[in-house]
């Protein structure tokens, strides 16, 4: 199923246009004209123009081509909007008016389905943010900016069957400085659902991971099927939310979904190979990592710090995920014990996985070590922990962590603390390696890497 | 115990101290004199001068009385400047240097212990970034501010037993505006150790929590003890690590602590009210939250928010973490039917719990919510969800939220996103009500004052 239509149309009506700060239809034009090349039509029964632009009475008046239209008027008409888009040959409607199922008015949607089927229009929503392409600025999400960001242009995919959520988690991105590629809004799901997008975003050459926040999915069958299919080609890492009987109540009150035992989703999301997350951050580290990094090709973990106690704790939190701290071959404990006997290496770090280089060491022996660490055969993923803390710790770290990739092991940089570490993060991920935050996080970072290489490579 | 002597000393000797940049005694030198207004000895066998100081050849020569040491020359002098110290009259000494039990010298460290307990010096240390009172600026930490600020004075107090996770702790909580009162260096414990500290704290009228990163406990009985008495009058929130074989054995390699089996720690947390965290994040929430907000009297929770996913999400957690879903009363149904029948509230939102007060909420409309659920007798505690990311949300919150702690039930909120929702944040903070970032910091939140309340109050 190829969606590209929707995603990278070359004209855009906006249905509901205004002129009216606080509207919908102004925000949207907002959004739109923000960063968006291709040409958009206004519609708007009584305007001559609309943010400077000549306005339409309606979509059918408009002289050229329309790919997509982006509706936002009252509910109860949106029926007939859809009638004029379907004789002006649109392809894909984007419904971002509220009122309908979520609202009671079942009859409605139905309605709504209807007429897009006769026409052959596919449909986001309603009730929803519509579509954002990071990628060529197409953005109907009607929130503005200064309330809430847009990430950058980047490999993960994000949709969310909750808008607000969706929304939220734009704004955490771009705070966090986690690229995007595409976000949709599911809304509703009168037409294209969570599976669709999947299928789409399986063959989206920009898309590395295909991250969703579900409440529950649509058509089972149809889940299963994509997200199986997808899994072989890129990971599906899903927040699944309503997994305990309150949560399973508030969802049906919020999206009528029904939510369904978490303990069945947890069934085929091993089957299938989609990666569940249990929060918002679990899910972005598992995507960040594997947007970033190649899958582990076994479940042995070594660990190099600067920090005794930091390394104490990976270790239990790899044990806890069901990952191995890997026993480090006889060859290597020999290199180590060489170097430090030749005063390479000092005579108090700890050459047993983790592999402690103390609190003075320079990055000249993180070299030594995370080097060591990935020629190991019994080695699958390397841990990088950073207490930047330590004056000692140079800034040479940067480009000797980049260049480790050639092993071509996954390695996961786990810097803690507050902003030289941060600005440091984001140098270090320049070269290709993710920086977490916290050892929980740089746990999961691992996990996700090993939970996909074993799907993948299946040990 | 009173230890006011090692953190509010008058007059400090800086045994070590020195001019040269990049020299662990110069750093601590610049340390003590960024903040401190007590008086500063420099103690430097060459040096007439140190850092603009007159400098002393021994500790025995200064014309003052020195109420502590701050040891930072090699380990071998140590016992024979401890000694000079004990003539000098001196109360407390923070022994920095490293090179005694972690480095295979046992024997020096019983003999530096030996020294101490002759003279009735209490050590802190050694092996340790010593104690920092951000109260009135006495820091012994070397790490230079420019890799590791300091946070503001403020009501957590924190003791680790590895410097460089301390060190990072600290950094973390400077960029997260997280207030601390002191922080100690715990190093290998070889005289004062987490027990001593844990019973000082609980009288520090500066402290409302008590955090501590531990790898094992020196005493157990005296752990047990401490802990329990402290409970009752503030929270202990403990973050352990060597919970797994491979942890434990990391832990031994790295402050030599038999870990012990987690089962055992688990157990005493319990029968003494210790609150255990299992990461860095954790300990931070449930500290951030018993400190600014009263322990709850029963575990039934409501929720308020303006995005359904985000309650559906809160839900799971609430149940997942062992709390309840309060079941509001009928009156509280009732006062919010008569609104939504006088058009006061909207027609679609939800008020089961969570309730769901939609998209478009102003804080007017979130004022009602809130009020409703705290006044509702079924209700302990109540968790505000602002996705801030809507523009009909306004800076009105901000003294609702703040107005509503009138009634005596704990209030946590949660503010998902970037920029904008951080601001609002650290504003609605200076009101006193904790604010979250992502939904599962939220659940740690309210979890650590439902689980301390429920130490406190016996529901």
């Amino acid at each position: 199923m190829n969606l590209d239509f929707l995603f990278y149309p070359r004209s855009v009506a906006v249905i509901g246009a205004s002129n009216k700060e606080g509207k919908i239809g102004n925000s949207i034009m907002k959004s739109i004209l923000r960063e968006f090349n291709g040409k958009v039509y206004p519609i708007n029964i009584k305007e001559k123009e609309v943010l400077g632009l000549k306005a339409y009475k309606s979509i059918l008046d408009v002289p050229e081509k329309v790919d997509v239209a982006v509706i936002a008027v009252p509910a109860k008409f949106v029926p007939d909007v859809i009638d004029q888009c379907g004789q002006k040959g649109v392809k894909g409607a984007v419904v971002i008016s509220a009122g309908f199922k979520e609202a009671g008015r079942a009859d409605l949607e139905e309605e709504l389905v209807r007429r897009a089927r006769k026409w052959g229009i596919r449909l986001v929503g309603p009730n929803c943010l519509g579509v954002t392409n990071l990628e060529n600025g197409f953005d109907c999400n009607f929130n503005p900016p200064e309330r809430q960001a847009r990430p950058h242009f980047g490999t993960i995919a994000f949709m969310s069957q909750s808008g607000a959520f969706g929304a939220a988690i734009l704004d955490w991105a771009a705070k966090h400085e986690v690229g995007m590629s595409k976000f949709v809004s599911l809304g509703n799901m009168a037409d294209l659902d969570e599976s669709d997008f999947i299928e789409y975003l399986k063959d989206d050459e920009k898309t590395r991971v295909i991250t969703l926040y579900l409440e529950g999915v649509k058509d089972g069958k149809k889940f299963l099927k994509a997200a199986k299919d997808t899994t072989k080609v890129k990971p599906v890492v899903v927040l699944k939310s309503g997994r305990t009987e309150a949560g399973a109540k508030a969802a049906a009150s919020h999206t009528g979904s029904l939510a369904g035992s978490y303990a069945i989703y947890e069934a085929a999301f091993e089957q299938t190979g989609v990666l569940g997350a249990r929060s918002m951050r679990q899910l972005f580290n598992f995507a960040k990592a594997l947007a970033m990094q190649p899958p582990a090709k076994g479940d042995r973990i070594a660990i190099v710090t600067n920090g005794g106690g930091a390394g104490v704790m990976m270790s239990d939190g790899i044990i806890e995920a069901g990952m191995k701290i890997a026993e480090l071959s006889e060859e290597t404990k020999q290199k180590f014990e060489r170097d430090i006997k030749e005063k390479k290496l000092p005579e108090h770090m700890s050459y047993k996985n983790p592999i402690d280089i103390i609190g003075d060491a320079p990055s000249t022996r993180y070299e030594i070590a995370m080097r060591y660490a990935l020629e190991d055969p019994n080695v699958d993923a390397l841990v990088v922990i950073a207490l930047f803390q330590s004056p000692a710790l140079d800034e040479g770290i940067v480009e000797k962590v980049a260049a480790l990739q050639k092993y071509g092991k996954p390695i996961i940089f786990v810097a803690p603390g507050g902003e030289y570490p941060e600005r440091m993060a984001r140098r270090i991920e320049k070269g290709g390696v993710p920086v977490f935050e916290t050892v929980e996080d740089g746990v999961d970072a691992v996990y996700a890497l090993v939970k996909y290489g074993r799907h993948i490579y299946g040990f």
